[in-house]
Formats: C-alpha cells, structure tokens, sequence
C-alpha cells in the first residue's frame, strides 16, 4: 500500500483496534516519512489510543527493502520522539539486506519498533527466522494484491506449512506469531486464517475501498465494480512496466485488474503504443480507470469480489472484528 | 483423480465416513466403470457402510464431461442394481451438456444419484445453479492440483464470493451445500473451509500418498518429498502435452510437481526433444518420477508440502475428523 496507506487510514485503523501500516515505500518515499509521523504523533495527542505503550507511535511503517535505503531510515527513526510500533520489512535483494535492516532498525529505537518480516515461502520463512530473528512473521499468499511472488501458493497450504516448519525447526507454536496476508477481506477470511494457524491477518485490498485511502475516486470505483477475483484479476509484471516502476528483484510481479491495457498487450499490442495509451490515460483522471475502458494500473487482490462499497476503515475494522466474533467465539474471548 | 481413485480408495473413504469418488473421467475409460462399481457392490455386500440409504452404492463417479460419452454413461448406469451415491461433473464443452447430464442421470436413477458439480469462478456457479439446480456444487480454488482453470484464487476468496453470489440470487445459504477443493489436505485446511462458508471439502493430493492410490510408488516418493507447494509446484499445460493428453476446454491447464521437464523446458529445449526423454523417463518406473532428474507427470496441489508420509486413506480420514473435531468443536457436535 505504498504512497496509499497514509496517516488517516493507518490511523483510523489502529482506533478501531488493528495495527495501521504507513505505505513508505522505497527510494525518495522515505523522505517524507518524518512529516508522515510528526502528523499522526499530532493527531493522536488529543486522543491517546488505548494499550499503546509509553514512548510508541501506535502505527507501523512498510519498507520495500529492494529499494529503501537504510541510513536515511535509521537516521528519520533516530529523530523520531515517538517510534513507530513497527517496521514491515518486504523484498530484499538479500536475507543479509534484512539481518541489517533489523539489527538496525532495533539498535535505533531500543527494540521499541517490532520487527515483521514478509515472505512468501516455507523455505524463506525458516531463513529469515533464523537470520532475524523477527517478531512477526507477515505470511503472503498468492490471493495478494500488488507485489508479491510470481510463484506461491495461497495462504491455505502456505500458512500450515510455514506452522509446521517452524516447529519442526523447534520453534514453539504461537512464539513467532504469523501473519496472514492474501484473498482476505471479511470476518469469513480471518476466522480461516486462525484455523490455518495464524494469529493475526493483514487486509489490504478491503482498504482501497475506503474514504482514507490515499488514491482516486476512480480507483475506488474499479475495486467496488470488480467481482470474480480471481478472474478478473492477474498476477503480471506488465503493469509495473506501464507505470515505469522498476528495480524489484527477480520473482516478483504484482495482481492487479484486468483492464484494457492487459487486454491490449494480450492481444498483441506494442508496448511502446501501450504506454502511450497510458500516459494519455492518466490525463483522463478517474474515468482512466476501470476494466473495461480503464488503462491505468489498478493492484487489488482476488477478494476484490467481495468489496461491495466505500467503507470507513474504522468501520471496516469493527465489522471484521464482529464478524469474526461470532465464527469463532471462542478465540475473540482471550 | 482419474485412473487414480478405484474401488479400494474409494471404499477406504467411504468406510470411514467421507464419500469416496472413482475417477471413471472421459473416453473409453467409461467402459471400464461397469466393472469398477461391481467390484464394490461385491466388496461392500459383506460390511454394509452405516447411514448408506438402500439402493445406493456409497461411492461417487467422476466424469470429465468434455471426454464423457453420455450416452454411454447412461447405458451403464441403467445396467447397475445399486447407484453411485453421487455423479460428480466437470469441465463441459458447454453449460447446456451439464443440463443435459444432470437430466439423464437424474432419469436413470430416480434421483438417486445425487449430482455434484465442479466450478471455479462465482460467474460460473451461478449460471450452474440455474441452469442446473446441482444436488452439491465443488467450488475449486487455484491450490488444486491436477486439472483447473488456468486464471482463478484460491478457496479463501473463491468460497466466500460464491456463497454470497448465490445468497444475493436468492438461494438460501446452505440449500445447495458447498464443496471446497484446492489446497486441503489436513485439519486446519478443512477447518478454514468451514469458516468461509463451505459444507465439506474435497481432498485429492493428500490420498495419493495412500497405499490405495493406484499410481505407482515413484509418483508416491515423489508427492511425500515435495515441499514448498507454492513454489515446486506449477500450472501448465506442459505436462499434458507430454503425456499426450489433449482435448480439454480452453481455460484449463494443470498443477504438478516442478521437475527436470520443466526446467528443460523452461531453459528452452525444443519440445519434440523433451518429449522423446519423456517416453525414455517412461520406461524407467519408479525412478522416472522425482524432482531433481525425473520428468513424469506428477499432478499435485499445492499442499503436497504438507504430506509427509504415505498413510492408509481410512486412517487419513479419520485423522481429519478428529483435527476437525478440535479445531472447531461445535461443528463436529452436528
């Protein structure tokens, strides 16, 4: 949710009693990263979220490691009067890129920001556990929006498996809490998850469809309008390549809308002419998205389908949170 | 599962309390079905399955109906004193030869043969629902190994987007029960399926590695060492086109186990060539399967990291059961 997780979702988020992500990226992004904190420390001044501990900012913040650059981190967080409540490590070149991001990031702010690494495999889930040691591990199926890999499975082989290599590894059940992420949008998709293993999941797709998200109506309208996820969206590097974002490491692309602009490219279109379709679509503003006429990039997940309309986050959260009260009684009662 | 599921791995489901399906598929392997299902009569008539309602045979048949000679079918069900529990139907040419399998088999056994039909998108689900009025609706998500749709998610969005397709039709939640396939294969997986809506599941990787399963002890080795389900397994129709199996509809391929013909494939060799080592692979039995140097076949899903030993499939069943049990007790109380 790079660039569309801001200071109002993440914190409309957290007072609902999630934990908000700030989306910040990589590359110049993190520059703003200060000015993003600084707003939120200001906004929850006035109205102190519950269970937040002394000295933390009851958001966390997203990196993508490929192509964030470390020292300018460290050096925003140092500044920091109140550290973030944790930091989201994702795509690395290296699993050394991550032992340094943690060790850092953990030095910086007296382990005060939690550490959650992603992955997307058994294998480098048992690396990164090992070298990192994180505090949660973020577990991503292939139902994920935006990037992730090109080749996985969905959370309902992905997290057991993850469970039990763990475990076999002799980490106790429950001592890394995991993280689903992929395909889950309502109560229905959390309440599997537990079932799976996981302690907890991250939603991002359910979050587009949100007066807080940071993007346009536009955009808002193609996640409401799509249905059938998981044919009506595609996992592809081709929109990456149309908005001219590069420098993701090998084997990752991203699930987006099927548009016209895939639709073109399918059917043989240029890429050159494809682009420029583009760029004139982006002048277009909202009417340049859509999966029918729409050519502008729109990442959403396969539970895309079961966004039906523009909700507050907070109340997206609260109804989650209902719905899985009822599924699993028992579990909302800890 | 066909040609995999005969009478002794069906019965061993049905016996300890699942519902066991004989993959009769497409073509002449139609013929041998007489056969199949009398050998299970015959085994059957001394250990009566409990529950079993009189003049039913507690076993399913699968039909690949774009291979499936109706006419035939429906020849050899008449001939059968006991039905099949269920007719499970799949990848037709068209909605309208669903309609008129459903219609004939429903003829020829009074009803008695419940019909089971598999779909992979909500768009699809509902077009069956009303044109067919199925007994049982297979709603199978991308994890699934074998033969599926090319584009689709997983069960964690698939699952709920139907159950809520159907609901806003106004077919009443639970009036058609849904089956959810792909990924499956223990507990936790089960009881994920249950929160998002599902009736019961269906399980294919997990039972082939059973002593039942008729496939042969090098694809066995090879579905127990597997791991990694998202990322050593594939969709692709490469492995079909070696076996030389052809006919499916547009929009489907399969999943199998990553292996050298892959990888050859992948590095660019020239298909001709990587299918005469295929034929030598052949040749060489157990040995020809395996990931690192074999090239046969190996259709799994998904979850095939998760199965570690081969396990009788009554003992697999009832290990479910009891996972299930724990998991979501008042469930089980039904």
């Amino acid at each position: 949710m790079r660039l569309i997780s801001g200071p109002s979702l993440a914190l409309a988020v957290s007072r609902a009693g999630g934990l908000g992500f700030i989306g910040a990226g990589a590359g110049s992004d993190l520059s703003i990263l200060p000015a993003i904190l600084q707003e939120i420390a200001s906004l929850i001044s006035s109205s102190q979220i519950p269970n937040t501990p002394s000295g933390i900012l009851p958001v966390g913040v997203g990196f993508l490691n490929w192509g964030a650059d470390l020292e300018l981190a460290i050096r925003e967080f140092a500044k920091l009067p109140l550290k973030p409540a944790a930091a989201w490590l994702f795509a690395p070149k290296s699993t050394e890129d991550l032992v340094r991001w943690t060790a850092r990031i953990r030095g910086v702010t007296q382990s005060k920001t939690k550490i959650w690494i992603q992955v997307g495999t058994a294998a480098s889930a048992l690396e990164v556990v090992r070298a990192c040691k994180p505090d949660v591990l973020v577990v991503q199926g292939c139902d994920a929006g935006g990037h992730g890999l090109v080749q996985s499975s969905s959370i309902i082989s992905l997290l057991p498996e993850v469970s039990d290599a763990l475990f076999e590894a002799g980490i106790p059940r429950g001592h890394i809490p995991l993280v689903a992420a992929g395909g889950i949008v309502d109560g229905r998709g959390v309440a599997a998850a537990l079932m799976l293993g996981a302690s907890g999941v991250c939603m991002g797709t359910r979050f587009l469809a949100s007066p807080e998200a940071e993007i346009s109506l536009g955009y808002k309208k193609a996640i409401v309008d799509a249905n059938d996820g998981g044919s009506n969206t595609i996992r592809t590097d081709l929109y990456d390549r149309l908005r001219g974002t590069s420098g993701w490491p090998e084997g990752y692309n991203a699930r987006g809308i099927i548009n016209k602009s895939l639709r073109d490219s399918k059917s043989g279109m240029d890429f050159e002419e494809n682009r420029r379709l583009y760029a004139e679509a982006l002048k277009l503003g909202d009417e340049g998205w859509g999966k029918e006429h729409g050519r502008i990039t729109t990442y959403a997940g396969t539970g895309v389908g079961l966004v039906k309309s523009i909700v507050p986050a907070g109340h997206i959260v609260k109804d989650v949170l209902e719905e899985v009260k009822v599924l699993v009684p028992w579990r909302s009662e800890n």
